[in-house]
């Protein structure tokens, strides 16, 4: 290549498609929501609802959960508390990377410790965090047991679970908490999309 | 919840927002381009000479290449070859959900082994990868040395460089072989999009 391209080179990488373009182009901010909250609150089946509804609003979306993240990227971690760190770490990573791509990411973890969930808040510019803290008792969640984890953990086949043999950290600061232990989905995920329009994330 | 929300929570997981209707919103399919060469072969340069056309034709895409993925995401990961065989293979599930999410994800790193190039391809489907061997010889490379890092390799200051004191293998069977070494910057992003285009991945 000429020096001319050598310098191209460089235009190039400081040139590049960036977020604003990306967000003018969708027609709407990213930002990274992030639920969190015991095992059964429900964050996984809210955060897919609030999908649905920015879908239909022509908004780009992704969610991220154990589903696509468990097996893949973090399928090389188990949970140990170093592990658990690292997983958080690598799903807040991923977070910024759709957000500086344009994308709202919806991250549905229980991601238990305040330190992790803030050290991805540190991550990412004010504002493209928004903490959704799923709540609803420990009792409502054994209830569910959707995945039948609770009765393993009473068993004491499963170690360190959330809310039985290892403690949930509320957030004491979250954008937002929705009451998924008595509310319906519907409510739910209008309280969520309400904010989002509020905070321009949401177009309608 | 009510046991109807119950199962709809199964329902939402499986109903959720698929590729299929990402790829239907955004107008066109979405794909890993995995750029592959030489350091200075033109990799990063390229990858977003080809994002910007992507972008005014209308496309949805990121480039992943060491300025966002070697600070963040790989962070922890040095240059041990278990080291990087990790860095290819969190590249590799991260273009994935890329893809999923409908994007085109465009990754620019040396990759010089075949066997991680292929791992990542046996994680995508048929025709979700797409090899562009950035064909440049080590002397027109060295000569470039737009980092100066092969002057570091020849120095001894780096070990295992690829190249230099490391081998790099060159894929037999890409996709598309562009010579960024006599070709210009325009001619290789023409090249790349025509293979788009006949792929149904650029629209125009």
């Amino acid at each position: 290549m000429s020096e001319r391209q050598k310098s191209s080179n460089v235009v190039w990488h400081h040139a590049a498609i960036d977020r604003a373009m990306r967000e003018k182009q969708n027609g709407h901010k990213s930002a990274v929501l992030w639920f969190t909250g015991l095992s059964g609150s429900g964050k996984s089946t809210l955060a897919h609802a609030v999908e649905e509804r920015l879908y239909a609003a022509g908004s780009r979306t992704y969610v991220l959960d154990g589903d696509n993240i468990r097996h893949g990227l973090c399928g090389d971690l188990g949970f140990s508390d170093t592990d658990r760190v690292e997983n958080i770490r690598r799903i807040g990573e991923v977070s910024k990377l759709f957000v500086e791509g344009g994308t709202i990411a919806l991250t549905a973890f229980i991601s238990p410790f305040r330190a992790d969930r803030d050290r991805v808040r540190g991550l990412l510019a004010a504002g493209d965090f928004i903490e959704i803290y799923c709540k609803a008792s420990l009792d409502v969640c054994e209830g569910r047991d959707v995945k039948g984890l609770y009765k393993k953990a009473r068993a004491g086949e499963i170690k360190a679970f959330t809310g039985i043999s290892s403690p949930y950290e509320e957030p004491l600061n979250a954008e937002l908490v929705v009451d998924t232990g008595s509310q319906s989905l519907d409510e739910s995920a209008e309280l969520v999309m309400k904010l989002l329009r509020e905070r321009g994330i949401a177009s309608k």
